[in-house]
């Protein structure tokens, strides 16, 4: 059998040993899993160190190097991390009842994990910790492809909690690292669907599409966030020009940041001289159409059909739309299904904005930064997905999960 | 613009209307689409007789002939299962909330439809019905890919829903039949993963293969449905007797029939030869393990390793297993994930057995064929998913909804 199919198998015949694990156990096992991350920080730090030595030799980028970059301070993040799990509710067994059928028949559902989850990612090893255990927390096995930049560091973390496992007479396969980064391998992955139940990538969109692409393993998908704040003629300008500076410039490389401002036609000119100021004074660069830009002494001008870019920096673009049905069209031709805010202090629009706008998140007056599993209340998130199948926005443990139904008679038969 | 994506494009488009009508509306367009199939009968039965001409010219099989046919009483039970839907509870729009954080952002969660949904099936016009209306009700448009046989029949029905739809001001492209069924088509079709969201193959395996292996959109999977009665130590003798038969003789030809009797080696000796009579009653060829096959006086003997079949007619695979850890092992190598039924008294083993067995539907002392969407209480069906992801068994209204996050605030940003 080939190593690939080999880990594939593995892990499927260990979820099965986890499936029916109870939660105090599971909980045991991330509590111990954190400490032993603490203790032998130092062997993940020198892994981590040949991962960095190989990284200047092929010359990656400053942003990929500081993904990459382990100390002692991410270490104690990542065990951290470990034990707000231990405080979530296991969504596992969780059984909901749908009621007697007419012939006597009780219809419930109950919660089980979806079996063996392979995360394919590129150069952070905090992934290998942080979705080592969120899978182990909602019962299931996962296979974890990370790039080559990382695997040294990747296997040590592992490693770490493969000791835990050990110590809880758990099998290894639970939490599994594809030691080989080549590209054969991973199209092989990406084939066994008789034992792999779902793949999450997380990347940039290139990565995303190679995996959808060639998987024959249903994918979580997240592409791209261009989240937009519609500052609507009943906004509150204060909170407006707050979820604006929040939104672009708290944390910009982050795909809940805002992208794009759109402001009500009726506003436009008591509203846009505010923002000249504001995004002056954090140094933000301004793409406008040309009615908004007309504000602003240094804006590049963005014609009908160049709107809707990723800029990921403190970069934005901003367009007077005409009211309510004009900021739904944009959204509608721009928007990646991600997060969308309005400011409005009228509850009418409010609500007609959360109902119409198809995205995973739909904000009122919040800033689109919350977009997160861990702001949303879910605890730690494995993904955010802006397609609809299974899961919509950030996932949780309980995305983790599905139901079957559990039907209880006394020898009824059908007729 | 090709064909398909013409169809697609326009099927998304006509989504956006259909997600935001309410209930009432979606409503009173079904009961008068059932009442438009009653009073154009027979435009809908002149199209069918010429799907049966063409099909006796190519010699098609007797059941795919009967799958194929339509008569008067076949249209009114399309009718009556439109109206049916009538009285369902509409997912789209319900809300739950999920709290207020630290920070007092108020987090909910609003039920929506997924967009477009592509039904790929063989001879049965009746899916272009049922299909059309439960995507209708759950907010989705339908893009419907039949096989040849079926085609006039379906286009014909798709013809007089498309008729209510004008009346109603809205758009056919809600409901569109794929005038072609040329592969290449079909090949592009499952290409369309900008504007579908979800593919449902409705057919054999080899039809689910095919879509599961050649779409890039995420396809509902329901492989064969392999489903045991497991005869427990503790069980009630004339219940397993009637659930035995219940399960394998009241229909066969279906996906919920039983298709193997597990028994336990502790009362193997007294249950079999009640066995041996009733299946005698009911023309029933066994197949069965060595132990098993003694008592009967025709039975063909299976080795460990051939179990597994789905006969899908009077026929069936008996095994005497090791008691409770042997069933389960069974299940696990050779059911399908469908539907699985214990027969026994003893509560703790009914629910150590429903906890423990991964199929979509675990039953206790209840028939097999109550495996479905009506019957489970969701009103109609739209398929049954025999892996995990979206939806796992009978899918009804919900299972072609997702949920969107709503999150209200007051200006909060974050820190």
């Amino acid at each position: 059998m080939s190593l690939i199919s080999t880990i594939a198998k593995q892990a499927a015949s260990a979820a099965k040993t986890l499936a029916v694990l109870d939660t105090q156990t599971k909980n045991d096992v991330l509590k111990a899993m954190a400490q032993s991350l603490r203790v032998n920080k130092n062997s993940i730090l020198s892994a981590n160190q040949q991962d960095l030595a190989n990284a200047e030799d092929n010359n990656i980028s400053a942003a990929m190097l500081d993904r990459l970059t382990l100390n002692a301070e991410r270490i104690d993040a990542m065990a951290a991390g470990l034990e707000i799990l231990v405080e979530l509710d296991d969504p596992v067994g969780i059984v909901r009842d749908l009621g007697t059928r007419p012939n006597g028949i009780n219809i419930r559902k109950m919660r089980i994990p979806l079996g063996v989850v392979c995360m394919i990612y590129e150069a952070r090893p905090n992934v290998t910790a942080d979705a080592g255990a969120l899978c182990f927390k909602s019962g299931n096995a996962v296979v974890l492809r990370g790039g080559k930049e990382a695997l040294h560091s990747s296997m040590a973390i592992a490693e770490v909690m493969h000791g835990v496992l050990e110590q809880f007479n758990l099998p290894k396969a639970l939490i599994s690292v594809v030691p080989d980064p080549d590209r054969a391998l991973l199209m092989e992955l990406m084939q066994q669907r008789q034992t792999i139940d779902l793949i999450i990538p997380r990347g940039g969109e290139g990565l995303i599409n190679f995996v959808t692409d060639n998987s024959k393993i249903p994918v979580i998908q997240h592409f791209k966030g261009v989240c937009h704040l519609y500052v609507d003629k009943d906004a509150d300008f204060e909170k407006a020009l707050n979820l604006l500076l929040n939104g672009k410039t708290q944390r910009t490389g982050v795909c809940n940041a805002l992208e794009g401002l759109l402001v009500d036609q009726a506003i436009a000119a008591q509203f846009l001289p505010l923002v000249v100021q504001a995004l002056a004074e954090k140094d933000v660069k301004v793409n406008a159409c040309q009615q908004a830009a007309a504000y602003f002494e240094q804006a590049t001008i963005l014609q009908d059909d160049e709107f809707g870019e990723e800029y990921l920096c403190l970069e934005i673009a901003i367009r007077v739309v005409d009211g309510f049905n004009g900021a739904l069209a944009h959204i509608d031709q721009f928007g990646s299904h991600h997060t969308e805010v309005i400011c409005t202090e009228n509850t009418n629009t409010a609500t007609k904005f959360q109902q119409a706008v198809d995205a995973a998140v739909v904000m009122v007056n919040a800033s689109s930064r919350f977009s997160d599993g861990c702001e949303l209340g879910l605890g730690a998130e494995i993904g955010i997905a802006t397609t609809k199948l299974h899961a919509y926005g950030p996932m949780g443990l309980e995305s983790l999960t599905t139901e079957k139904f559990l039907v209880n008679g006394d020898g009824q038969v059908r007729s």
